[in-house]
C-alpha cells in the first residue's frame, strides 16, 4: 500500500539485470560506447525520426537543459502553473537558463488552456524589449496530475507556439503512462503534433536513473554537449544509463511497465469510485490518482499502513482534503485491494 | 592492455551485486531512505568527524558544488593550471559560480607550487574591489598526473589559504588511490591537513557514478541542498548511489580495489622505466603513469592492441611525445605484462 | 501635451547646474571622492537612519542588485504581478539573482493583496526543498499604475514578509511622488513601516540618471560592491551621480519638482472626471493618470498634438481602451490645461 | 600634479555644454531619441563603416556585454593577462558570460605574444567537449600600460583568431589615445584590421561616463539590445549619453584632449629620462607613463603634492617600485613640470 511515489520503487528486475550485464568489461567512456550507440539507434527507431539524444540523470536536468538549449537573453519559457519544472526543480531551468524565467499558465486539470497561451504569447508579440521575449512553451505529459492531453491538444497549443517559431519541449517525466494510455505511437505524441524535444523518463517507470533529452529538431541541439557537460551532466561511464535504456526497450519492457501501473491506478479510481468514503478530486488518466476524503479517512488509511501524500492545493470544504496516490511498476493488485478496503472500513 | 582510462572500466562486481540487492522494495525519495541515511553515517566513521555528506552523480557536479558552496560576487577560486577543474570541466565551476572565476597556478607535476600561491593570494590580501576576492583554494589528490601530496605539502597549502580564511577543498575523484598509497586514515588527508570539503569519487574506483560532497565545516554546506537541488543533481531514487557506496565500503573494497590499481600501475611503471624503449615522464605514485617514448613506439604499441592517450602536454624533442596509461580496479597483471613486452619488442 | 512618460524629459536645471559645477577638478574615482561622501551622509540625514548607499545609473539596475543583495540559491522573490521588475525590466532581476525568480503577486490598482500573499507565503512554510525559497518581498512605492500605499498597507505586508525573516524592499522610482503623496517623512515611508533597502529612484523626477540602492539593514549589503562592480554598475566618475543628488536635495527641490508633477496629474485627473468624454479608469494619487476612453477619443487627442501610451491591459468594453499620462517635473499647467481642452473637443 | 588616473578628471567644458544644451525639452526615452539616432550615425561616419552602436555608462558594462555577444556554453574568450577585463572588472566578463572564462595570455609590455596566442588556440582546435571552446579574442588599445598596438600588430593577432572563426573585440578605453598615437583613421585601427567590435571609450577622455559598444560585424548583434537591457544598462534618458559623445566628436574633440594628455605624459617620460633620480619601467606611447623610482623618491614627490599609485607589479630590485602616472585632458604642462622638478629635487 506505498503510494508516496513511483521514484519510491527502486529498478525493475529487467533494468537490474541490464546494468549487470553490461557492467563487466571496458568501454569508451563518455557516451562514446558502443552501448550508447546501439541505444541512441534505438531511440530514432521509436520515434521513426533522426534524433540527437542526450543522456542526463534526473528529469530536472532534462527539463533545465531543453530550456537552455533554446534560452536566449530575456528569455520566458511558458509552462503550467503546476508543472515540474515550475513546483519542484527549485528554479533549476531559470537557473540553466541563466536568468530566464517561466512564465507560468492557468488551465484545468493540469492542462495549459489554450485562451491563456493565447493571451500571453500576444504579450510577446509584437516583440517589447523590456517584456523580455518568450523562447520555449513546455508540455507536461502526462501531467502533474495525472491527466493526458490528447494528440489534439497538444497540436492545438504547439500550433499556437510555433507560429511565433517557439519551440515546444515536452516534459515526458511519465511519457510512457501516457503513450499507453493514448494507445499511439511515440511519433504520433511528439513530433507529428508538433513537439520539438522531449525529456524522456524512464526513472518513475522502473530504470534506476535513466533520462534522455531527444530532439527531434537538431539544430536545437547545437550547444546542448556544452550544456551538458559543463552542468556536470555528462556522465563517464555513460553506458549504464545506456544499459538501462537497453533494458527498458527490450521487448517492450517500458510499455508492459507502464501499463501495469496505469491498471493499478485504474483498479483505485475505481475502488474510490465506489468506495463511498472518498470521491476523486478530478479524473486522471496515467499512473496518479487524486481523491479528496475527510482528514479522518486519511488517517484512518495510514493507520492501516498506507502510505501516500497530501496534495498542496487548497481545498474548500472544511475538514477534507486532496490526496495523490502514484502507482508504480513495484504496486500490485494486492496493494491496490488492500488499500480500497481499508478505505472502506474507514 | 586497456589503459585509456579508469573511467573505461563499468562496475565491480561487487558494486553490481549491492545495486542488484537493493533493486527491490519501495524506500523514500530524494535521500530520504534509510539506506542514504546508513551510507552517511559510514562517511562520519570512516572520517571520524561530523560530515555534511550530498551523494551526485560525476565528479563535476562534486567539484562545481564545492566551489558553488563557498562562492561570493567576484568571487575567485584557486587551483592548480593542470587540474580537472580548469582542464576538463567545460567551465563547470564557473557556471555553479555564477560568474566566478578559476585563477590557475603553476607547480611542478601537477601540485600547486607554495610560492607561486602566496603570491596569487597576495594580490587579494589586502582586499581591492577591482580584483575581486578568493573564495577557495582547490587542491586534487592524486593530482591529475598520478602524483600525491604528502601530509605536509596538504598542511602547507591548506595553511596559507585558511590564514585568509579561505577554504580548502579537495578534489579527490582518485581520493582512494592516493590514501592507499600515503598509507594514512582518510581524517589524516582530509581535515586534519586542513581540508574543509572533499570531492569524494567512487566512480574511477570501481562504481558506476558515486560521488559524495563531503564537509567537515558543515557551516560551508547550508545552502547546499538548494544548490543540488536546482542544479538537477539530487536523484529521486537516491538509494542507488548509497547502494553502490555501500558496496564500495564493504569488508574495505575500495581500498583493495585501489590497492590493486596502484600496483598494476607499479607494474607498469617498473617495467617502463627497465624496457630501454621509453622513460617515465615524471615519477606518478597512483593508478597513473606517464611515459616519453617516440612515437612509433607508441603506434607499435597500439598496433599490439594497447589503448592509451596522448597527453596534451608540449614536449621538446622533436619525435617524442608524452603518454599516459591509466590502470583500474579491472586490469589484471597479465594486461600490464603483455604491455610490458610489447614495448619490449616495439 | 507630453504625457509619454516622466523620463521623458531631460534634467531639471538646477541638476544640470550642480552637474556642471562639479565638472571642473581632480577627485578620487569610483565612489571615493569628497562629494560621494557627502551625499551619502545626506541620505543618511534624509533618513534619519544607518545607510549603506550604492549609486547606480537605472532602476533596473537599483532594483535587479537588491533582489541578488538578498538573493540566495533556489530563491525566489515576491512582487506584484504589474511591478516594473516583472514587466519591464526583461529578466534583469532573474539574471542577477543568478536564476532566481520572482513570484508574482495579485492585487487591486498595482498593489499587493494581503490574502494573496499570505497564500503564497504559506508555500515556503514549512520550507519544502522542491519548491525553492522565498527571499524577499518586494513593494513598488508609487505602484506602476500611480497609486499609493498608505503606511498602513506598507506595514500589514512588511511585517507578514519579515514573520518569515524575509527582507522588504521597496522599489522607489517614483518614491518622492509618493513621500510627497502621503506627506510622510522618509523614515516614516520606509523603515518605520518595516522596509529593509529601497531603490531611491531620482531619475524620474528631474536627474539625468542617479539612482541611489540604499539599505537600512546594512548587513543585508555586505556583498554589494561586488555585486555593483562586476555587474559593471560602478562608474569610475561616480561624483557625476553624486553631484545630481547634490542638486537634487538641495533646497528640497526633489519634494518641489515632485509636488509639481502631481499637482499637474491632478489637474488632469480633475479635467478627465469632468470632461464627459473620459473616465479615470481607477483612481491615482501620484504623477501618473490613468483613463478610459474610446479609441477615436485617443485618436483625436494624439492629432491634438498630445502624446501618451495605451496601456496593455484588457479592458472589457468594445471600442476601449486604458490610456496612461505620465506629468513629470517638465510638464507645465498650460500641457494640462490644453489637454483638457483637446479632450473636451474630441 | 594629479596623475592618479584619467578617471580622477571630471568633464571636459565642452561636453558639459553639450549635456546642458541638451537637458531641456521632451525626447523619447530608452535611446529612440532624434539625439541618439544622429550620435549613432555620427559613429557610421568616423569608421567609415555600418555599425551597430549600444550606449553604455561603464568601460565594464561594454567589455562584459560584448563578450556576452558572442558568449556560447562552455565559452572562453582569450585576452591579455594584464587586460582590464582580467584584472579590473571584478569578474564582470564572466557574469556577464553567464560562466564563460576568460583565457590569461601572456606577453611583454602589455601586448598579446603572437606564439603565445598561437599555443593557445590549438588547445581548442580541434575542438575537444571537456576543455570547452574559445568564443573571442580581446585586445587592449592602448594598453593598460600604455603601450600602443601598431596596425600589423593587431592584423597579426586577429588573423590567428579569424582563421579559427574567433570574433575579434578591442577594448578601447582609451581608443582615442592610441589612434592619435598612430595617426590613423579610426577604420584602419579597427575593421581593416580584423576587429569585430569595439568597446569605445569616451569617460576617461574626458566625458562623464559615454562608453559606446561598436559593432561593424553586427550578425555579433543580433541579441545586444537583450543583453544590455536585463543588465540594466540601458539609460532612460539615454540622451544624456548621445549628448556626451555629441560634444565629444563635435570640431574633433576628441582628438584634441587625447593629444593633449598624451603630450603631457611625453613631456613627463622626457622629465623623467632626463631626471637621473628614476627611469622609465618601459617605453609607452599613449598618455600613461611607468616609472620606476626607489621608495623614498616616490615618497618624496607625494610629499611634494604629486599623486600616483604604486603599480602592482613585482620588482626585484630591493627598495624601488613601479609607478604609474596618468595624465588626462585636464592635465596641464605646469603639472608637468612641477612633477619633474619635484622630481630632480627628490
Amino acid at each position: 500500500m506505498i503510494f508516496g511515489s513511483d521514484n519510491w520503487a527502486g529498478a525493475a528486475p529487467q533494468i537490474s539485470a541490464a546494468l549487470a550485464e553490461h557492467s563487466a568489461g571496458m568501454a569508451r567512456a563518455y557516451g562514446d560506447s558502443d552501448l550508447d550507440a546501439r541505444v541512441e539507434a534505438t531511440f530514432a527507431e521509436l520515434f521513426q525520426h533522426e534524433v540527437a539524444v542526450f543522456f542526463v540523470g534526473t528529469g530536472t536536468a532534462a527539463n533545465s537543459l531543453a530550456m537552455a538549449a533554446v534560452g536566449r537573453p530575456g528569455g520566458m519559457a511558458l509552462c503550467h502553473r503546476g508543472a515540474h519544472m515550475a513546483e519542484d526543480e527549485c528554479g533549476g531551468p531559470e537557473l540553466f537558463m541563466a536568468g530566464g524565467r517561466l512564465v507560468l499558465l492557468d488551465g484545468a486539470v493540469g492542462k495549459i488552456d489554450p485562451d491563456g497561451l493565447k493571451k500571453e504569447l500576444a504579450r510577446f508579440d509584437p516583440p517589447f524589449l523590456h517584456h523580455g521575449r518568450a523562447t520555449a512553451l513546455s508540455l507536461t505529459q502526462s501531467t502533474e496530475v495525472g491527466t493526458v492531453y490528447s494528440i489534439e491538444e497538444i497540436r492545438r497549443l504547439a500550433d499556437m507556439a510555433r507560429a511565433l517559431s517557439l519551440p515546444v519541449h515536452m516534459d515526458g517525466s511519465r511519457f510512457a503512462n501516457a503513450l499507453v494510455h493514448l494507445d499511439v505511437s511515440p511519433a504520433d505524441m511528439t513530433w507529428r503534433a508538433g513537439v520539438d524535444m522531449v525529456s524522456f523518463g524512464g526513472t518513475k517507470n522502473g530504470c534506476w536513473c535513466a533520462e534522455a533529452l531527444v530532439f527531434f529538431n537538431t539544430d536545437l541541439a547545437a550547444d546542448m554537449a556544452y550544456h551538458r557537460k559543463r552542468a556536470g551532466h555528462l556522465f563517464s561511464k555513460s553506458r549504464f544509463i545506456a544499459a538501462q535504456f537497453a533494458g527498458y526497450f527490450a521487448d517492450d519492457l517500458w510499455l508492459d511497465l507502464a501499463r501495469h501501473s496505469n491498471a493499478i491506478a485504474e483498479r483505485l479510481r475505481k475502488g474510490i469510485d465506489a468506495s463511498g468514503k472518498a470521491r476523486l478530486a478530478w479524473p486522471s488518466q496515467a499512473n496518479e490518482v487524486f481523491f479528496i476524503a475527510a482528514e479522518g479517512v486519511a488517517e484512518s488509511l495510514q493507520a492501516a499502513g498506507a502510505a501516500f501524500h497530501r496534495w498542496p492545493m487548497p481545498h474548500d470544504v472544511e475538514g477534507e482534503a486532496i490526496y495523490r496516490l502514484v502507482a508504480s511498476f513495484a504496486s500490485t493488485e494486492d496493494d491496490a485491494d488492500r488499500f480500497i478496503e481499508a478505505l472502506n472500513d474507514a
